[in-house]
């Protein structure tokens, strides 16, 4: 039974306890720290069985019963804290993005290079099983060998605009999980990418000096290429989708919805809209990433997501924000860590 | 070049008509005989190349000239023309049913056991790009044994009370093409029928004794179960649908529409209704048997829909009818012809 | 917080024992009984949080801490467990048969007249996301009155003969569902029953005096006509779909599946397969079914599934076996309780 | 009715050859010019009642008698003939591209202005039914303001090698089409153009200095961006798909096949794969465009696809081209004619 502590109990924090409760029959939560706890969060706390609420997460890193911290707190405390917490011997599973600051990003290789902890990156979209039938199918030679990836990823609806102006913009925030998912339907790197951006959503995130519609290219180590398309507002739900193209044929996949309802009537053959909330959409992948995670302590074994795969999307994030800014194809090698 | 006369110029004769002149390059419509030849029909067969536009039918049965007549005229007279021009040692094609009067079609049989042209009967949906798949499926074994068949046939909306009334009744009027269907998808007669039916459309197909709703359920002589369902008006358009299911799996087909468009938006994932009009939706089929007809001339070939392919759905429909009118199932051996 | 017991430790007991204890807020597991209790059902329901384990029944019947006992145990036992339990003053969830013997189950409703306990018979399938779906869009109104329902039900595999010898048949083992199914759509019940039946899937099952694949046609309380068809084997998994026609269009469900992945190559575009099994395909319906249950508890308001929807698709179970027997439609009250 | 000679009696002259013979009432062929006329043309000209088969198209430009020309020769020719025609007053219709030499293109400009004729530029696609059912959705706001275009479009099979090389590159010969889709769906220009490249079909295709797999990003004159996917090569058929993504919602399209049947087995659940000959996907477009063509010259309105129309996609091909060689964004501005 591996113990948990659970640094940050914001909305994802609250979902990984409650999915290692009720889903992770070799893990428990035993501790949870955040600044603010109130009243509702030691209930909540309580009807899980986790006693231990502090408002100091060195509270859990301290603590030599707790085999392994989850790291829930907001992103710009990610690497302090994990660097602290493999200090300290415990196995780290960090929230995306490790930090939007490649030197802490470094400082968190440097501390693991001298630690034997399992660290795993927060990219739980790998998990889900749309695209884990994508990625098995390209990784099993149905489709031959990779020549288009296309995923397209549209938020049901933006962001307050207060988030907007702190998130680092869309590119480090949204499509991060998109770069990741370049990289993990094709197994292969990217080494290019060019952006093409603007803000046709709502003109305060223009006046924010972000963008809210996107096109990026990208041209992978495997000399395939990729294309991901990007909107804050989606009207009709939280679009996100695939497709593989390889030599021999393509993988896709669509959208998720409530049921397989259709109603035909004189107004036409109307299906379900995509489910609307990531949390409802993605929920079965916070699961199953945690129990990956908790399996490779046990077993020793490697995490799923590692370090690298948690620092190339933000390298990517990165080229693509200079790439918009100069409007030119940008190269990774071009980012300086 | 086979020489084709066309008696009746209705809807359906003038279809065949435009078909043959447009798509079957064998054949062409040499002539057209109709009781009211009015300036609009005649200058409509000019155009098309038909220069002997006749009142009299009699005038094409006599034209030695004509290889083929296809019989496009009112249920009530197929049977009797048919003979005349079987005897007339034209070979014929004859629009469904040959007739509501079993002793009308086997006059039919025996005017053709002493002759040997060929004699086609139009079930069209035969022809069908969605349901010869479905047949081919069966027939080459990608689903087994047949063990299940399912035909959905209902109509955009119901025809006007007056043809109602002197339309024979829904089972011999409409679906006798899915009775022909049941026996073209699985290449089995049918032995038992029983018919449930009601009125649910409009009570003045009920006050015409008639029913405009219906579930038929068949046992098939290869042993398989068999179920049409039936209305008068479905709101969204004309559903034309089948699946049968076999020992190795299943094989479906569904509507067709105009385009594969579909809007998402607030109010849903919303795709095009089905064709709505029968010569919309079967147009190719009409030029297809005719194409198979004029082949089987040329080639001194079978029919692909013989005399007793006539027969059979007319048997079933009075099968059907007595089933629904004594509420049991109802053996086609009880039909005397 | 509502104090569960479960009689039988069986596939069906663990599923809600797991799954209140995962899901049902309201309440806890806090005993379950079993005659065979073995080292792993301990172990299981320790884990579980369960520490009261009991070879008999009774000890959960006469503990006055219990609110609920939930009846897994065998069809035969169940109608008279649920008399004592209500005697007991116990709220009941009781699995579906609540007993194969009518007589029986009237005196259930007996023990239930002189009682204020809640009832709930454990017909799941109406608390599926897809069953959902078609209910709503019905009851809302939006396919206007009904005129043809139809639920295909099959079975991924047939079961082994020995449970077929002792299964009731397949109408009150496997079809009852169906029939349950027929009532949830429509709010209507079941008039008459016309039911054809063969053995196509195993030769035993005609052997054991069963059969495998049938059609049974219904006509409803509300004027519309109802068919379902079965089979105890299709290929490609459990086929679990149904659609609703009325005067305004149709609604229609079809077979949920591991993703949404869909593979387009030389041979065809391929995607995943029905799921196979009916735990992983009505998971989330089974913790559904027992919150609401536990709710109906707490805020003392009707059942979901009442009594009588426990006895009606018995009845027409049983109608649907003697119009079999008979080969003729039978009237529900031809089936004397 | 309109007198049509042919310019050229390859495969897509007689493909408009027989198109308005058998479906354009208001038009005939008179005559059909190719320099290389042998039996079989004399044969199949005759049979569809065209009586001129000339080797010199001049005879045809000189015909007093033609009202409208179709230039169906080799595109370098299309230019200088297009003058010829405007010159003798013929209305002109000009497969695309008009000439991949923008001074000819210039020049053909130029006759306009001092002629009166009608002048429409072969974009079939435009008359196909989903794209046109994507344009209408758009232009009949049903997605709002436009934010991003998506054409994906692949071959079934590369060209001969010979014909890659002489056939002006990808983005001329191919992807022009996509192009034109492009300005059609969104009713708006492109400014800018990026295009990422890259041979990944056929080594041959690379030793040629073409490339048969790109991804080509552009910014359009209403600030939406848009992006095209191709290769000259998937296995499963011709990929023809669009959609388009706005502030409302989404419309899309898919591609056709030849029939809705599904197949499901054990092996998953299979339907048809696309179309595989442009002929057979598009063959009702190009009866289309030339009733239209027809319609503009009786009612002497626009022709819907005009000699801007023809012009810009040459203009976005060069810019993507020189994009590619470059390896940075172009400007359509940068393009001198």
């Amino acid at each position: 039974m591996i113990n948990i502590g659970i640094i940050g109990a914001g909305r994802i924090g609250k979902v990984h306890a409650e999915s290692i409760t009720n889903h992770v029959k070799e893990a428990q939560v035993v501790a949870i720290a955040d600044p603010i706890t109130n009243a509702a969060t030691l209930s909540w706390a309580n009807n899980l069985g986790i006693y231990k609420v502090y408002t100091d997460y060195h509270d859990i890193i301290n603590d030599n019963n707790i085999d392994a911290v989850l790291i829930c707190s907001s992103t710009d405390t990610h690497a302090d804290i994990a660097i602290e917490a493999i200090k300290a011997n415990k196995n780290v599973f960090c929230e995306k993005p490790i930090s939007q600051d490649l030197a802490k990003i470094k400082a968190v290789i440097k501390a693991l290079e001298d630690s034997n902890v399992k660290f795993q990156v927060g990219f739980n979209r790998r998990f889900d099983h749309n695209f884990e039938a994508v990625h098995r199918a390209v990784a099993d030679g149905k489709i031959g060998d990779v020549h288009i990836v296309k995923v397209t990823s549209r938020d049901p609806a933006a962001p307050p605009i207060e988030y907007v102006k702190v998130s680092g913009g869309m590119f480090l925030d949204m499509t991060i999980h998109d770069f990741d998912m370049v990289r993990y339907l094709t197994s292969s790197d990217v080494v290019e990418v060019y952006a093409s951006g603007t803000a046709l959503v709502d003109p305060a995130i223009k006046d924010a000096g972000d963008i809210d519609t996107a096109i990026i290219t990208m041209k992978l180590a495997n000399g395939a290429l990729a294309v991901i398309d990007n909107s804050r507002k989606a009207d009709y739900g939280y679009d996100q989708r695939a497709e593989v193209f390889g030599s021999k044929g393509q993988v896709a996949v669509t959208n998720d919805s409530n049921s397989t309802a259709v109603i035909s009537t004189v107004s036409g053959v109307t299906g379900e809209k995509p489910l609307y909330f990531f949390l409802e959409r993605y929920m079965a992948s916070f699961s199953k990433e945690i129990s990956l995670f908790v399996k490779a302590i046990i077993n020793n074994t490697d995490v799923p997501v590692n370090i690298n795969d948690g620092l190339q999307p933000v390298l990517i994030a990165k080229a693509a924000k200079k790439s918009l800014d100069e409007n030119r194809p940008v190269l990774l090698t071009e980012i300086i860590m």
